[in-house]
């Protein structure tokens, strides 16, 4: 019989084991880089985007072309983000996942490069899936725009702009939880998409936005209401700190509202796919109702 | 007839025409994103990388793949580098090219993420490539790994790591230098040897360490006796900051001695490569006796 529990614990398993693999062959040279590569790697998480990508491979039927390489290119960018976001000039964070972040271990300089070269390898990875033709390497393109100056990093940029100018602006949170934190989830769901020659592309990019949203919308409210204890970092900062986010422009009442409807579109996006989505079903409830 | 400064000048025209493209084309939001990454890439500079690449790839006949997409790429590595190696946590340098740093315009938070910008949006760039064939993905695979912890990120952790520690050591100092500058240098001449089918990979990949121990020693030299006006950043700083570098370690009489030795030795690699290579020659030169 189906669980959510037992289905998640066996793509992180799967996943998990690549990346064991990973450090395994990666022996660096000093050993603070190699140190501090894998000290932010190993501090888990959910392992979410990760997850969702084994899980639209199976549904999309993208299962035998070396997707754990591509769910490993994409943790390791994820995690570089973090890295680089943590630093001091940028969301100065101490906590990262209950332990401290990588800049405080390390030191700035070290966690910049800790950061770059985890970006740097998650492309080795995808390069070398690239010999094996057109799709492959469509695939990795898709990526490299979901993390890029078009994606993500446009979406770290405009925090940051907003924050140094004190902007409130809805059209503005929107394009920054777009590109910061949608374009990664949705990179997780349509690249395996483009593996399975386009199958659901369209459907499944536009699923990981809105999921992407959901994210942030319980990211936010957990910022506001939750604890260190929950969320390994420290809580009530946005706050604090005056930062644009979905509770400080709209209230934690409106998020919740905002919330249901990303929750209620995302499985609606769900219905227009064929196969079994019982799992992405329960990882967008898994995305709403979490406490950390 | 023959002159390496026209010579240069049309490579150099070649590889501004697809940086004119690139400038023309990228569009990013917000603004200070696209403008930190721009400023950066129009300092300009001698264009040494871009333009070995294009005489190199004349040399070994691979001169219709898309090499200028290579060139761009390799630009665009080398500059994403100057502009986290300038960061206070790093080397902390205030000018560069003659004028002020990146993160000195635009802040340390925005200089991070130009060059995390300018790093993925040259992997994008080669991922475009990539599905033109397995030659295209090898090439742009050998690039990021001499980019990567393997190679610059290696020789920079390396660097960062022997100043905190204060360690004087001349296996160190071999070991930074072929990472740090080297690996791109190398790359510079050797992707078009890839693209080439292979044709002198090995020859050319060698070249390329030796020609960047030699540009190394001169610009050790040159930021011993050289001045902020030819220099376009501040002269003396190594010793100052009492930096490992070939100067400090072995002062500039021998460093002198040495860079004659690696001199000779990129001219006797390039004895055993066929075609002209008259333009390759007078670039060792150049790099050799530049005063800038």
């Amino acid at each position: 019989m189906y669980s959510f529990k037992e289905k998640y614990g066996e793509y992180l398993a799967s996943f998990e084991a690549r990346l064991k693999k990973f450090y395994d062959e990666l022996e660096c040279k000093p050993a603070i880089l190699d140190e501090s590569l894998k000290y932010s790697l190993k501090s888990g998480g959910k392992r979410v985007r990760p997850v969702l990508m084994l899980a639209s491979a199976e549904l999309v039927g993208a299962k035998n072309c070396g997707i754990e390489d591509y769910a490993l290119a994409l943790e390791l960018i994820h995690t570089y983000s973090l890295i680089h976001d943590d630093l001091p000039e940028m969301d100065n964070d101490d906590f990262r996942r209950g332990r401290p972040s990588n800049h405080k271990v390390y030191g700035a300089g070290n966690a910049v490069l800790a950061g770059d070269g985890l970006l740097n390898t998650a492309y080795y990875t995808l390069f070398e899936r690239c010999a094996d033709g057109k799709l492959y390497a469509d695939a990795a393109k898709f990526m490299c725009d979901c993390a890029g100056v078009k994606g993500m990093i446009a979406g770290q940029s405009a925090d940051l702009y907003c924050s140094e100018k004190n902007i409130k602006d809805g059209d503005m949170l929107d394009y920054i939880v777009k590109n910061k934190t949608g374009k990664l989830i949705s990179a997780a769901v349509a690249v395996p998409a483009i593996l399975a020659g386009g199958r659901y592309f369209l459907e499944l990019r536009q699923f990981g936005e809105d999921l992407g949203r959901l994210f942030q919308l319980v990211d936010d409210i957990l910022d506001e209401e939750g604890s260190f204890k929950n969320l390994g970092k420290t809580s009530g900062k946005d706050k604090q700190e005056n930062k644009l986010t979905y509770v400080t422009f709209y209230g934690t009442d409106q998020c919740r509202v905002y919330a249901d409807i990303m929750f209620d579109r995302c499985l609606r996006m769900l219905d227009g796919i064929e196969g079994d989505t019982s799992f992405m079903r329960d990882i967008v409830a898994f995305v709403r109702y979490r406490e950390n």
